[in-house]
């Protein structure tokens, strides 16, 4: 029976596949904006223009020349002559001279001549013309300046960027209506087995349905993927290869869901090694569920071979697909995973030596969110269907005990 | 000038909006399971057989009878005649009778006469048609029985869920092909504003593009909404009350961003009331920011006036417009936010009573993740755009002390 030899802890697995991709640059593309969503900066964005494009009053009140109203206090108001109004929308005609001010809404432009607004409330009007000022404002008080937000040519959104919907508003507000994107990874899915049926048939007893090739499809699709599906190969080498071949000229990232037994597992390993350098780079992993997970490189293109066990082939998604991709796309992927902080319901036993990713439910109690345990055997896809998220137990760990705090990754 | 007069905390008017809120249910479509990600189920989904639907096992091994193999060890191995393989995806033919096994591969059917899998690992054959054992295993062992995933009629995936890649496989593995989901919610938004022009113009001085109406809308498609857009409004009574209309009738829930000034906020306020019961339940939020947002509910449906300052609008569209949007879909709203543990970087100050929303920018340090604060004036948009989150400053604290460990809510 084979053996893995040299089972790598996951962080080293990933980095030694990161240190051999050298995957073609998968192109770019323009987008509207309103439609880039979710996708990833192909390169810096910058300002055509200061933002905003004209000193704006950030309160309702006076605009006024700040030295006028030096000195002025609740018991020794100062005095100014009121000069109009600021219109919402157009540059003001009237200018703000020594001793004046001029009404002026949230928003609207400054008039020349003032440097400051004063706030409405500390203010009141005493005859017609002539409004009291009970405070001073100092030059550039409640004004946002020209280029205070973003200067000319300055970058606002770096590449290499995920648009969310706070990048869309400032695109927006520079009147960019189209930016150039990294185009979509394209993933393709293979799934091995002789006992594995399309989902829309009937099994026989012995046949399961093929989950896994339509979970990580989902998971491709929202990390910015889109997945190509290669369908289901039999137990055979050369079949295996020749649509491992084709999957590989057609796309960046290549994943083989394999068979359930060793032999097929190892079958997945021979075929990574025949179609490229370096080939196999990682073959066993210290974590569970994962250990016999895949990862290789092939002329450039990642490789990654899966258990066919749904749990594991899911989890090792979330581990080594999503990094893949993100790494592919550019994204800084040094970025934290969302996750929950939560106080651990029960024990939790481990063996030392491995990483374990135990799929927990989050419930919500008095003391903050408490983390349940979904026990049974570990190729329940259900069981993880169940899950709200998973929790690592440090290898260095033998498990963690019930009312500590865990870290609990999302399974978004 | 017209005053906050009851500032509620954002959390009482959030639920006060729920209490009020008696949306007709907004209806339900069959899609592709293939096409449900990020869907909501509209009802629960049941499983159609067990799972799996005949006893696997779950290693490579000798398929035996458990009582066959008690008593044997390392130092006083068991011995059993070999009656065959198990094929993979088809019921093997054999039989295992008293004092027999047959090589059985992981995800192989158990056949009959067989209640328990031995390990490979354990065994070796000692000649041709021979199997020594060198462990006993209990009945069950290294088996999923029939129904261990999921019983026939099982509720798997309870009414309100939103589908991730877990749900699909699960669907999958049960040959589920279409689900039953709620509708997108419809959220109608308008800007008003004199001063507010379309994104794909140039501004003349005083003029600014809408942000707003385009950082709502990715916010809405992303929570499960379709924004449909009613465009720029000025700042006029009647005109808006036409248009805010029109969004009632035709969306779920409403949304206006107020011109910047204080009269048109008022205004969005004087426009809900005229437009149903009970009309403006909440007129200004003890927050910031977002002090003047207006919640409100006419004749069932949501209305929110949020403030015309794009960081503003877009931290209570965070707030409030996605857990109106949740609530609407009927998705469980008590399970967490994604959030991330970090270390504040600077002390930051706060009024107290007031609850504050600071936007952070993440920084990976050796001892961990750190928050630094990212300062402005709060209307600039690019001030939110380098922001991974924010995190919430409670209203009984002056602010929080550099070094404090604080939750990051990541605002994806």
């Amino acid at each position: 029976m084979p053996e893995f030899l040299t089972l790598l802890p996951p962080d080293d697995a990933r980095s030694l596949l990161f240190a051999n991709l050298a995957s073609p640059w998968p192109g770019q593309q323009d987008v509207g904006v309103n439609s880039a969503l979710g996708r990833v900066t192909a390169e810096n964005v910058t300002a055509p223009h200061p933002l905003p494009a004209f000193a704006r009053s950030t309160v309702d009140g006076y605009a006024v020349r700040a030295r006028d109203t030096y000195g002025a206090s609740d018991t020794l108001p100062g005095y100014l002559t009121l000069n109009g109004e600021v219109p919402m929308g157009a540059a003001p005609i009237l200018t703000v001279l020594v001793g004046q001010c001029a009404l002026i809404h949230t928003g609207g432009m400054l008039p020349s001549g003032a440097d400051a607004v004063i706030m409405l409330e500390y203010t009141q009007p005493v005859r017609p013309g002539e409004i009291e000022i009970q405070r001073a404002v100092a030059d550039g008080e409640n004004v946002i300046r020209i280029g205070e937000d973003v200067t000319e040519n300055q970058v606002v959104i770096p590449r290499g960027t995920r648009i969310r919907p706070a990048e869309i508003g400032g695109l927006m507000a520079l009147g960019i209506q189209e930016i150039r994107v990294v185009n979509k990874i394209q993933v393709g899915l293979i799934s091995s087995g002789d006992e594995i049926i399309p989902p829309d048939q009937a099994p026989q007893p012995g046949q399961v349905r093929d989950i896994n090739s339509y979970s990580l499809a989902a998971l491709v699709a929202q990390t910015g993927g889109e997945p190509v599906f290669y369908g289901i190969v039999p137990d055979n080498f050369d079949a295996l290869k020749m649509t491992a071949l084709r999957a590989l000229q057609e796309c960046d990232l290549v994943i083989i869901t394999a068979g359930s037994s060793a032999s097929t597992r190892d079958m997945t390993a021979d075929v990574i090694a025949s179609l490229g350098k370096p080939g196999v780079l990682v073959h066993g992993i210290n974590t569970r569920p994962g250990k016999p997970t895949i990862l290789g490189v092939c002329d450039g293109k990642a490789f990654i071979g899966l258990p066919g066990n749904p749990v594991s082939a899911l989890v090792n998604g979330y581990l080594f697909v999503v990094p893949v991709i993100e790494k592919l796309l550019g994204v800084n992927i040094d970025k934290p995973r969302p996750s929950i902080r939560a106080r651990l319901t029960v024990n939790l036993s481990s063996q030392a030596g491995r990483e374990d990713w135990q799929p927990v439910r989050l419930v919500a109690s008095a003391g903050g969110w408490q983390a349940e345990p979904i026990f049974g055997k570990s190729n329940l896809i259900f069981s993880l269907a169940a899950a709200d998220g998973l929790i690592k137990i440090h290898p260095d760990a033998n498990g963690i005990a019930a009312g500590e705090l865990v870290d609990v990754f999302l399974m978004v």
